[in-house]
């Protein structure tokens, strides 16, 4: 399972230093986080149907690229480098503020539309962690910021590479849409174990209540409430795009993006439907084990209730005073028939208790 | 009771296969799910007051029937050949997003509305199970997609067969209000079913609180939160109608349709009730079986306290010390009435304690 | 205690019958419920000073009243006579879906606004039970229909009869406020009822907590929770007259509705804080036995953590080893203090675990 | 404490009376409560710099005093006299519905704006009691209806004598504002009470368990929950005067209603904070308690679990078996070193299940 | 960690002195906390490139600057002069009502638009405790009042000194933009000390259920409720600012603000992340604890139902029936094998207790 938890609290650790450095610098001063990945540029050049693709290029290479094609996928990946960051802001023309919130990698989702360009930050699963990631589209261009190698992408680099037609010939509105639709699709597949796991402890509990871990049941509720708080501010910036009235972004692009935005409805659906049958089960569980606990406590009782004034009894005819010096002493245990007598008391006090019992319905 | 739930579960492990294949596919790409039942076409044709039926027709037989009839009602049952759907969404002039939306049958209950059609996906309960089904309307049209054979539209098409007049005069928007309110109807006879069942319990839980099952409870209050899952969007797509500026949309057709809203107000707020009654139970059936277990260790702690005591004083004149030896041994046992004295003793305490369980009123 | 919900189970059980025979059916026909309560018409006509009753009379002598006088009053009670309710819609022009409302009585109380008319759903209580009201009201007509005979109408007919000024010169807007503000103000005796109620259970429950009785809360809290399902669309109902733009409704008229709405609020007021005080008690209820179930579980650990040791000493000293052998077997048996020492070693035992348990707040 | 709660208890007995007996009345006719305090006037007139002032006034001599000074408050305690409330409506042009609402002392908190006046309900706490205060302020008047003698005026009185120039030389709308300011920081103390309160609970709780009086905390919540019922439609009434369009109603006023507004959002705050602790803390001792349950549960079990089979050990030594017979009958006991036999696989069993409960960490 | 809540008790006792007092006054005059600090001032004098300080100048001295330079920036630390907060407020024209809520320290934080200048108010968290500092900004002039000396604006008084090119040639709303952001962004650092704790519990959890201290957990949730109370009003004040028209606040600044607003919301975010995560870990707890209780009354009742019935059969042979009288007393002590017989019918009731117990899974 994603460990999205364990990935917020190293993140946090990390914000943590990123913050405390960053109070006392003027907004827009870019911060390298001291544990960010090494920075390395990917170009790909698309339009007149083919893509041409630099691999760890330089900025000005890229740049050279743009030029010479109709539209421009940039991705960094790594933020290690500011610098870089800053440069590409500039040739770009991005917002000093923008760049900010690229390197201080704990934003929400959202998505804030400038003159030129659309900025749109997301939380991305890749490989068994989230990381974020800041996409800016405008005319002719998409420039993605990852944290570290590995992402949700191969499967547009794959289109790309097929030659898929309208990622060649739509515009960079397209592409950003592609793009974000990965990111948000590679949600299903993480949503979708939580429920198979989730229907292998509802089969579970019915059969062996101790087999549930509860502990698992509250980590997994944590975990959805993670994402659910990733996919949330999606669907907004989504619908903050689906408003947007740019030139870079067509009228046949957005019906695209409501897609996605209802993809990300169906994902908070689904995710709202596990918390709940989480939380239903931990309840669940809670019954079920109060219940045994109940019939535990039901055979203490009875046992006891039966056996504790039985065993007084049998310690009254136990005791040593002496039956020698008076009738009064002891007075059953010289008779015959005292012993045969002694049992039959104590076997018609024991059923009687049971009668009770059955009456009262706890046997 | 319909098994939402079991459904779901079947459902959940299909999208998910459907769902990764689909993720490097470009939109609008048609997957057929693998386990898809057959498709099967059926048209009826309505106008001039007689209805035309062709089962298991082509679609060049249903367009043909289009021409010749006002009205034409396409039912496509099965969605397996994807090539159809495509075909069907040509003819007819459909989206390609809205036909993936067709075949991925995962989609949350919506109405989208485009300049020829509108386009409603609803969830409905068919047999013992739930399938989404897709329906489009406009003008001179309805076309609706079914994920399996049997569905609830069977009292429409007596209706149409029993040549209902708005039906067969109507237009296309009313034959599709028809269907729509037919979908809704049928989760009645389901939300009326657990009303009962619940009226069931109800009587049980104060006659033995144990013959409650709480599993059975929990189960139901998830049922009927996955229907309010799909009542809730429904009543939101029946909003998106009652908006609609559309010519295939008549003044008086919006009339019924905000009928069908009502209802479906009708079958949250029942749901709603549901949910909360059988919340309430559990919460009572917890409450009740509190009150048992406190009974139960009432009885153990005074069996318990009066009994302990009075055994261990029996324990005490049991002693083996040698009363030969010196008086200070074992006093009373060789007195003559040494054994009275010591039942007396005995009874003392238990009528003390017993009267002091009776002032603090646990007896 | 009026029973809302004992109703509301009958009711489910006669809805659910209309509904699967009205599945079928087009919609605006008309299915008779087969419990409904024979079709009586009550006809007031007023205007003129003076008010003119006809009991039990024909639609024919209704309508010639409505000729005669300025403002017609008709009442229908009972629904068995579906052919009736039709005469009377086409009398007055009403449209059939709202007819078909008044017939399937489990219609949730709301407010439809028509050119010449507005159609208004209340719940009514009346004697033990409630029912629905369903009030047509527009220029110089109000038409009711009721499900039983007996309703809250009593004070309206008694103001008619002592000659009430506005009653008589006002509008029918007027005539339809005073029977709405009647039902509605019915609820106050039944809120109340629970108010009384609950200040007699907070009162108990400190007295004896067993005396609360846990399921007439829950009880309580599932009526208070139907009873604000009626209010809170009542409310919204009057919302939509206040905000109705039409000749039939008079300004003045207005401002009485308004105070209805007025009463409404304070219904919903008092009802939630009704429920919250019974989940509160319910709350309290749970926390005070927990307390008296601790408190047990103490003593019957105090009395065995003294005790069953104790009884276990006694014991060893009552153990049949032979002393003659050796003097390694039961030493302190033969010798002459052996007994009072053997009671003081107990007593030390007992005074320490007690010091103990005293330290520890136990006891 | 002030006592909400039971306040309100003796209310709604009276309300239940009134609302019977007014079910029958036509809206606008005034019932008086058979509780009602007796009605006494007192006017002051301001203007000119100087406030002359009538204790225990008619209304014609209040209305005299009206021509004299340029602003009239005009405060009637006490609503048994009906009669003198309906007079004083029409001196003013009171609209009858206002009137209505003045004697039926169960309103919510409210601003209605007619023409030439704006009616304000609030609830004032005075004393040890809570009562409904009726405002009514235009041009030159502020009519104030009170239930009781005792009320938060005395500040504003206070300021009058005193001669507080905006008192005097503001219009009618700054005096009005001065009443309800009075009203709602009256509810400052009683707040800061809970909040008081709450801290010594707080500090108590970790001394010593028991020491919470978790009805206490039920009955503050309840309490709180009261006031909060007051405040939040106190609020909503000061946004109606906020947006108020009318002569009577100035814009430097605005300002100062805007700041009774936020004390009005500070007590909301205050409140829901208090709720939320008193919840919390429940919370807390239940947890805590529950604790202190376990810990005695462990003690019992330890014990039990070590003694009762050491006593089963001892008795079984203490059978009477004739070991004179054969050896086979309680073999060990005629042995010289039995008894030290015996001792020692009791004390070996004891410190084996003592190793046990450590490993597992009960002790 | 910061003492959120103690400041907040404090505090509260002083609101309640100070608002007494201020019940019998009239609005806008400004009663003096009897415990505030002694109030100083500090001008900065900003433009022309450089920055002039001066600390504990008098107010002359600083409106003297204020001519001198293009900015001023006057901060008031400590609140017992309200002498000089007065004139302060004449001198910058600020409107008694705001003075009246800066020396009244309790209000929520929030933003109020005057025509020359902008009135905010936040809680800033300084060193172990929180205060109010109340903002004020216009053409040319930033004023801050806070209750104590120590704050959150160190990192700006340093950007001050090091020439930071924006805060000096920027306007004055740069400055208060800089001066609010150093408040939101002081509390990142607490609300990540409250994530690192409950990493740490979380971790401690799953090792000894004991370990946690639910208390904590308690009192976390409470202050991060706390933060809460003072965030969201935050946010809101921010969202006043970004709504404002005025000649004062440029449009660059505005994008600052909404940077500030971001903050506050990732903020509110964790806020919400942490609550629910120390909720979550609370009924963990809770579960865990129960599930250990659980374990323990399993084996008291194990070891009870077990050895409880065995003592009685010992106590049984035990009894002092005289086996010499008749066959019928003592049955199997007097024959030879006896004992064995007894000790082989105990094991084989305790074997068969076990086998029950492993079939149930008790063991």
């Amino acid at each position: 399972m994603i460990d999205l938890t364990g990935h917020r609290k190293r993140k946090r650790k990390r914000a943590e230093r990123a913050k405390r450095s960053a109070v006392g610098a003027p907004p827009g001063e870019l911060v390298a986080d001291p544990e960010a990945s090494k920075s390395r540029l990917t170009a790909i050049g698309l339009g007149g149907g083919e893509a041409e693709r630099l691999e760890g290029c330089t900025l000005e290479e890229a740049l050279a690229l743009r030029q010479r094609r109709a539209k421009l996928w940039l991705d960094c990946t790594g933020l290690a480098d500011v610098d870089l960051v800053r440069r590409i802001g500039e040739a770009f023309g991005l917002h000093p503020l923008t760049l900010e919130d690229v390197v201080n990698t704990d934003q929400r989702p959202k998505c804030e539309a400038y003159e030129a360009y659309a900025f749109v930050v997301l939380r991305m699963l890749s490989g068994e962690d989230s990381e974020q990631l800041s996409l800016f589209f405008g005319e002719g261009f998409v420039v993605t910021f990852q944290e570290r190698p590995g992402d949700a992408f191969d499967p547009v680099r794959r289109r790309i590479d097929r030659g898929a037609p309208r990622l060649h010939a739509g515009g960079a509105d397209y592409l950003a849409y592609a793009l974000i639709d990965a990111v948000v699709d590679a949600y299903f597949p993480v949503v979708d174990q939580h429920g198979a796991r989730l229907d292998a402890i509802e089969e579970a509990i019915f059969e062996d209540v101790d087999a549930v871990q509860v502990p698992e049941l509250h980590a997994m509720r944590r975990e959805l409430f993670t994402m659910r708080r990733y996919l949330r501010p999606t669907r907004d910036a989504l619908g903050v795009i689906l408003r947007l009235e740019r030139p870079f972004l067509s009228e046949e692009t957005r019906l695209y993006f409501a897609d996605v935005q209802d993809h990300c409805d169906q994902l908070v659906d689904l995710n709202d439907t596990y918390r709940e049958t989480a939380g239903g089960m931990i309840d669940l569980h809670m019954t079920l084990s109060a219940a045994r606990t109940n019939e535990v406590i039901n055979l203490l009782t009875i046992v006891s209730t039966i056996f504790i004034p039985l065993g007084f009894l049998a310690g009254l005819w136990g005791m040593n005073f002496n039956p020698e010096i008076s009738d009064w002493n002891m007075p059953l245990t010289q008779s015959p028939y005292g012993y045969p007598v002694a049992i039959a008391i104590m076997a018609a006090i024991a059923g009687g208790l049971l009668l009770v019992f059955r009456k009262k319905r706890w046997i």
